[in-house]
């Protein structure tokens, strides 16, 4: 039926697309003067910022990047990268971060799949582009960032990222014509197989941050440590928070502890992002004289389930911590585990252990349930039940890129499926208890069993393997080997190892291995949760 | 040109289209067993509060009320007036709230051009509504809310509200198809004329909650007052904010002074909104053993610029006051006026003129800017130069209802116009200087000193009247009328101000009147800005 309501068309003063893209925006406009990044002896201003972000995405348009195209940029955490953040989706471009810890195979692969038109990389990860580069039929233009803190390598001859901010004023998109277009592409950690390339769009970006800062309460101008890679997930978000909340952001290029703590007392962090090993490594890095930070700093968590151990610890250093999950194809974050009042009375330890649980839904998501395989029904709250995580919101994927099938499986029933195995607690809260795929999950990152086991059936001495996770004081796991080895075949835990480190990123390699005939099924198939048993009892 | 990024259609999985119906799913989902209403002896929880809200989305479509219908409710803050901001949503319908200060007439007139198909009103307010009946040409269905605190009246013979919960279970339409779907028609106070129909959609609500959360920091599970009349804005969107944060709404009916105090004492209330009057009228009420409201609470105020005065004065009860600055046709606050840090070395007084400044756009803004008149430029940040204030953001109005020439001329060049002047100072903080339009603001209710003016015309005496506002201690302003008789005619102040309560709702009334010859421009044209030079030094 018609009605009179149906008689408004959008105009430009009552519709915007919702994009990041604002928020830079607000920030050049609102807070010029406040400082946007500090790095090292550099500071920049949001002025500054934004006139650079804007030169440089003139830059890239005056390279032919444009609508559409994907960008791939293999660099740390530097302000290059963060500029990028805004400056690719200016252009109308899909900003594609790598993974810097992973093999030439992989990126190569990635370049590959994701039909990169540019790469932009930082110089000290020029060897590793060039060894994907030699995997590769296809030259593909290269810019390079030449941080003066990073370490001198052979150029590849591509320009420098310096030059982009030649090439004048922006005449560029500026924010999308449609706020479903596509603004990163962030391939998965491949845990099942090839990595698969997770879309981003504008939407979903725009209110990741703003349901981000209304979950955790951020105030205006925090000052902002980026630990968080944002090659995961763009770091959470948090560079588009940051120009959302005229904040500062801080970068330490890498993660060492000693730079961490350093950073938080020199400039007053006041939030970061990290994973539950970074917060081990902070606890751990202490000396005796330590002061706990004052006044205490904010900090999200996620890419695991914190030991309760570690959040004891982290507070006790000065860290109010609030656990988060999410995966990829969420944008990062759709749960978090909020504190409750109730929860004062008891114990640091019984604290940690309620912190741990996953928790409820972010305000910007529809919603998160579990479901009981089989009957589909949502589990009780009963703490006991398990299902698998549903979820639902605009801060959901796009979808897998160019692999229609893999995202119609994912979205299957108009949820997205995470795989992950979790109850439902009498408080309501989510708490993960397995996964369903076999995740080995190692200082923050998801390593993938069937990879590694992939590896070491190409090693002549071995007959069958299975991979299971192995717990591990530092890096939470690490995966362990188990191998039946042909008949008179031999092998040694070293060599199997080295062939491993030979085959795959050096922090997927076995930390341990050992030798035995493997658990079967009647059919065959490989009993992992026997071999878990064995491997829980075990460290490296 | 079609890229890999365009191959996504949208699913149930990624796409929900923006809606504060999203909010009361989270609310039962979530947090279900706290507290959702205070009212008098009367709680209820987010469960109960849920379930009667479906029921009475239930009872409303039984009864024919469907997608796009207006439903009018004339009503005072109570639960069920809340409750009717997702039960109204939830069928499809759109809710009109109707200001309980209003005369007859404008009650009928809004009725008609509203197109109500249902009347909603508290008992208390059914001889208004009578009145407003007996003008109209048109029966409409009524439903009645017997709250057992208001006074009891003759009834129309409609419904009883509480007959709505026996329809038994929802089976609506629940979200909107749509997120552009209107969901609210809020009338403005017709200040340059006739009111106008504000059009809101579910986009604009959802994101005027979650921007509003994320620009005030407000953390879950607040204690929200409700003293801002939900006829204006729906009470700036906090109904549907506190669902998202599972809030607490506490309800006085009534926002007398006495009430406020008791209901923050008694509910260990948190926030709550307010127009500058009721701030001022809390300050005054103080007794001598008065003390602070220990933890502060926070309070928005908006409606009008708050006099330095009442925001010195409300600090010192213990409330921690941030102005924002909104209209009708933004859904209410666009702008607020942030604290700063380097604000707190100022004395007392100094400070409270900083937070007089109407301030910076809120992050769910596009933009808020001041443009010359002439030049059409943005004026620099000299604190002197004045210009229009122009809005552009997801939180305007779809339009005026049945109105597209007004629609386009409030658009004009893709911005809304405020009609309200302002500067911009060094800080970038705005604000405002004058009204573009006659406008009168007394006790946080616009007057049209147009409408004043065509009410003393109708008196037989009268050969020219002009209306400008008169500062009032209390009120802020209060009308002034100056008056030119006729030849030969006599009147005094007191029949003149007798005779616009009889056509005039009683606060539109002028408080003093003054006969004179008035002023005019060489084309006959009043020059109000003299007589404006007079009241200022006039009170009454």
């Amino acid at each position: 039926m018609q009605t009179n309501y149906e008689a408004f068309p959008r105009t430009a003063a009552n519709y915007v697309p919702l994009s990041p893209i604002s928020f830079l925006n607000r920030a050049e406009a609102l807070h010029g003067a406040r400082t946007a990044v500090i790095y090292g002896d550099q500071q920049r201003s949001w002025s500054e910022t934004a006139a650079r972000i804007r030169s440089v995405a003139a830059g890239l348009m005056a390279r032919g990047i444009e609508k559409g195209d994907t960008v791939s940029v293999l660099c740390p955490n530097i302000p290059e990268l963060f500029e990028l953040h805004f400056a690719l989706p200016l252009t109308g471009a899909v900003i594609n971060t790598l993974n810097t810890r992973l093999e030439p195979e992989t990126i190569a692969y990635i370049l590959d799949h994701a039909d990169t038109k540019l790469v932009i990389v930082d110089r000290e990860l020029i060897p590793l582009l060039s060894k994907a580069f030699g995997l590769m039929q296809r030259q593909i233009p290269v810019i390079e960032i030449h941080d003066p803190n990073a370490e001198v390598t052979h150029p590849l001859g591509g320009d420098d990222y310096e030059s982009l901010l030649e090439a004048g004023a922006l005449k560029g998109p500026g924010l999308p014509a449609d706020e479903w277009d596509a603004i990163a592409l962030n391939y998965t950690s491949g845990t099942s197989g090839r990595p698969k390339g997770v879309v981003y769009h504008h939407r979903g970006a725009y209110l990741m941050a703003l349901g981000t800062v209304a979950a955790w309460q951020q105030p205006h101008y925090p000052v902002y440590l980026s630990v968080v890679p944002m090659f995961h997930c763009n770091g959470w978000g948090h560079p588009w928070v940051m120009a959302m909340l005229g904040g500062t952001m801080v970068f330490t290029r890498t993660p060492a502890p000693a730079k961490i703590i350093e950073a938080i007392r020199t400039h007053g962090v006041t939030h970061f992002g990290a994973a539950p090993i970074v917060l081990q490594m902070l606890a751990e890095a202490q000396t005796d004289d330590f002061q706990p930070f004052d006044p205490v700093v904010r900090v999200l968590t996620a890419g695991a389930p914190p030991p309760p151990a570690v959040l004891e610890k982290a507070r006790a250093i000065g860290l109010e911590v609030m656990q988060v999950y999410g995966l990829t194809e969420t944008y990062g974050h759709i749960s978090k585990c909020l504190w409750q009042d109730s929860w004062g009375d008891l114990d640091a330890s019984q604290q940690a252990e309620l912190q741990s649980q996953q928790g409820i839904a972010l305000p910007m998501v529809e919603a998160v349930s579990v479901f009981e395989a089989g009957t589909g029904e949502i589990v009780p709250q009963d703490g006991e039940t398990q299902g698998e995580i549903g979820i639902r919101g605009n801060t959901v994927m796009k979808g897998y890129y160019k692999d229609p099938e893999a995202t119609a499986k994912a979205f299957e029933n108009g949820w997205f499926w995470s795989g992950d195995a979790a109850v439902v607690q009498p408080s309501g809260y989510m708490q993960i208890r397995d996964r369903l795929k076999d995740v080995i999950i190692s200082g923050g990152e998801n390593i993938s069993s069937v990879e590694i086991e992939s590896a070491l059936y190409r090693h002549p001495s071995v007959q069958a393997a299975a991979v299971v996770a192995m717990p591990h004081e530092k890096w939470g796991e690490t995966p362990c080997a188990f191998i039946e080895l042909r008949e008179g075949a031999e092998a040694t835990e070293e060599a199997i190892i080295a062939f491993c480190r030979d085959h795959l990123a050096g922090f997927k390699a076995p930390k341990a291995v050992v030798f035995q005939e493997l658990p079967k099924t009647s059919t065959g198939k490989i009993q992992k949760f026997q071999l878990r048993e064995i491997a829980k009892t075990m460290s490296r």
